[in-house]
């Protein structure tokens, strides 16, 4: 697999990413629109939420030939909308109709009130779209342990009814009305050509901290016009999942309530299964849309001043080179060392041995260090087969650490598997953003 | 188990632990003087590893009749003297008569010739004393993936065996030529009263990043002139580094250089086992000294302005009550909350739910929070079975969270299992520290 999956990044390297970036993300160009997807009418609006005004509130629905797969954060304890939207997903025999999300609000810890809330919440929904309250799949996103306001969701929900509609400036509010302490709204689109008409895929995500998702992802939703069946649509979107948004870390915390949705409505008329001759084509299709967005999720990390590709390979299983890529990525040694440009590159040796893999021998153990977000560029040797490598020096390391696109290559030498991760950083802006994150 | 273990704090609540603290401890009051320990001679010189001159180097002798247990980090990759002092341990027919260890680099990931220093350094030790080179348990701290300078470590061996003695002042040299990024010296001493005679118990340790030492510790040295058999010496560590090493958290990085070790030099005559009368007194000895030096590692935690002490009950088993505690104690969200004294309990809950123990239910957690460093203190109820506590207020959490020493108590409601863990916040300091750390 390609490192470089279809990234727009406006800038490769740049030498000043620590200085002046406290609201910007690393690279991360996002498209001004995305391409419509057929039978998909959303809205995004403010229901007063979140407190500086901003859009809170987002309702999306979908035709009644939709097929709608969904994955769900591990959290043990996981958020009411969760609990509910799980229970929706297995009951909807007319098949899933709407998706209800609020940012502002996480409704995860709040007890038996929390879960009759979400389902008052999809009530409401079905009751003004004209659906079954099981066709109705809630989120909530914000701080955990906080009834929402009731009246004001209900009033929210009724003026996103009201909002409605099929433009790429409806697309731009939904992606808006979902983001918390994102800098900028991510949406995203892909369009192939199958059986010679355009496929497209458009979606939107949202971060940016308590992100690393555990078999699931933070809030992303993605559509395609495609008619792909339900239960192929479901492995689908576990494939790609764990490509995309479980193989990222920003902070290491799994939130309550990551969920992701992929729905196709099917209104292009072209039905796709295992067995159509473009059905790599979609599933390129799907890899490029999920992870731009995962990408984007850490290239916009809380603070985030670095974007760091994490490939590791060697490992005896895909399973345990992921483990080591994310314990890398989660190291806060590590990512101080990239905050500060330094080539303290010990620390990421550190990582790889206690990330809790049985089998490994330093004297196997290669790593190497380049700039750029794939392992097709320039890499230089730092440890090769456990002996420091002879024309590595301190000055390259540093000179590499100046970007703010780094690759770090890791061969483990006990296997033939392979993963990619991608983290960001650990900066003085994201402990102040989460120091005063609810004040 | 009583939380508050003979800990010396200086003062158990300040509102200000966040303001102007850059380079001060959390309540930590280190004794002035230890007591020797009979038949340890020792010394702490500076060999010039160090770039500000500070000690570096420090040498320890103990007696013939010695019992020396050690545990080592489970690290991987773990430090060449770390290899070399398994092998020594293994090795030592005639006993382990000496500890070499040196701070201002780990020789982690320094491959076969790292090795081979360690070795050599042994060497010199065993020639200086007249005693053989598996008698040597060599031990570093610093940097990792630098080569120690060979010509500096044999000058600071001589230098030290030179400058040997038994005073408290030799206690307090040792202390000191250990440290890194602590920002002062860690030592304590214990004396119990045993068939009437005075048994001490002395011994340091340091800390302060990359600190979750995994089944063994970050450096700690304690000696005790009590006799006891070396493989109960040997058990009696392994369960007592579980209780306070292992229980721990800076960061949740375990380093590849962590190493405890306990010597009972047997000079005061007393000699113990599991029969004797007062074994339970030696056994409350031990887990004084070991708690109050691992607690001493997180009150000086990098960049720390919180001490946490986390409790949990109700889980199935102590490993699992544990995983729970390190989780929430590692919890970047979690931590910057408390370092900004914001009462965001709902990450507290996030972080429990995503410790990967797979039989957890929200409806059976409950949350209490109090200032002080006891579960006896006054707690408030936050989450009671998964309900928000009706009488929790916003105010009373903030109020708790201005301490700058905080109870967090976990009941899982799944069992009947308890453990306690303790942690420091994220601050700004310790971004600051790990950016500049090898500038």
């Amino acid at each position: 697999m390609s490192l470089a999956h279809a990234v727009p990044v406006k800038n490769s390297s740049s030498a000043t990413a620590n200085s002046d970036s406290a609201a910007m993300p690393v690279n991360l160009d996002v498209p001004d629109t995305v391409s419509p997807v057929g039978g998909v009418s959303l809205a995004g609006v403010s229901a007063g939420l979140k407190r500086d005004g901003a859009k809170d509130l987002v309702l999306v629905s979908l035709p009644p030939e939709s097929s709608v797969a969904a994955v769900f954060t591990r959290n043990a304890y996981c958020a009411a909308p969760v609990t509910v939207a799980r229970e929706h997903l297995g009951l909807a025999n007319g098949g899933i109709r709407a998706l209800l999300i609020n940012s502002g609000g996480a409704n995860a810890a709040t007890g038996s009130e929390g879960v009759a809330n979400a389902r008052e919440h999809c009530d409401e929904v079905a009751s003004v779209l004209g659906i079954s309250p099981q066709q109705v799949l809630p989120f909530s996103t914000g701080v955990i342990g906080e009834q929402l306001p009731a009246k004001k969701m209900l009033q929210g929900i009724a003026a996103a009814s009201q909002a409605m509609g099929d433009s790429a400036q409806h697309w731009l509010d939904a992606a808006r009305g979902i983001m918390t302490t994102d800098t900028l709204p991510k949406q995203f689109s892909v369009v192939v050509q199958i059986d010679g008409r355009p496929i497209t895929l458009s979606g939107f995500a949202k971060g940016s901290g308590m992100i690393q998702p555990n078999m699931a992802t933070m809030l992303a939703y993605v559509f395609t016009d495609a008619a792909v069946d339900q239960t192929l649509l479901r492995e689908c979107l576990a494939a790609v999942t764990d490509r995309s948004f479980n193989s990222i870390t920003v902070d290491g915390d799994t939130s309550t309530n990551d969920s992701c949705v992929l729905a196709a409505t099917g209104t292009s008329g072209v039905v796709l299964d295992r067995n159509h001759k473009q059905w790599r084509d979609f599933q390129k299709a799907l890899d490029d849309i999920f992870i731009w967005l995962a990408q984007s999720l850490v290239r916009d990390g809380e603070g985030a001043s670095k974007f760091i590709t994490i490939d590791v390979k060697g490992g005896r299983s895909t399973a345990d080179c992921r483990q080591v890529g994310l314990t890398v990525g989660n190291s806060p040694l590590v990512k101080t060392a990239f905050f500060a440009s330094d080539a303290n590159l010990g620390r990421i040796i550190m990582a790889i041995g206690r990330s809790g893999i049985d089998y490994l021998d330093i004297e196997e153990l290669s790593l190497r260090l380049g700039s750029g977000n794939s392992t097709d560029g320039e890499l230089v040797d730092v440890l090769v087969k456990g002996q420091p490598a002879t024309n590595y020096s301190d000055e390259i390391g540093q000179a590499i650490m100046q970007s703010s696109e780094i690759v770090v290559s890791i061969d483990l030498g006990m296997g033939s598997s392979q993963w990619t991760c991608w983290a960001c950083d650990l900066s003085h802006d994201y402990v102040s953003i989460n120091a005063d994150y609810r004040s």
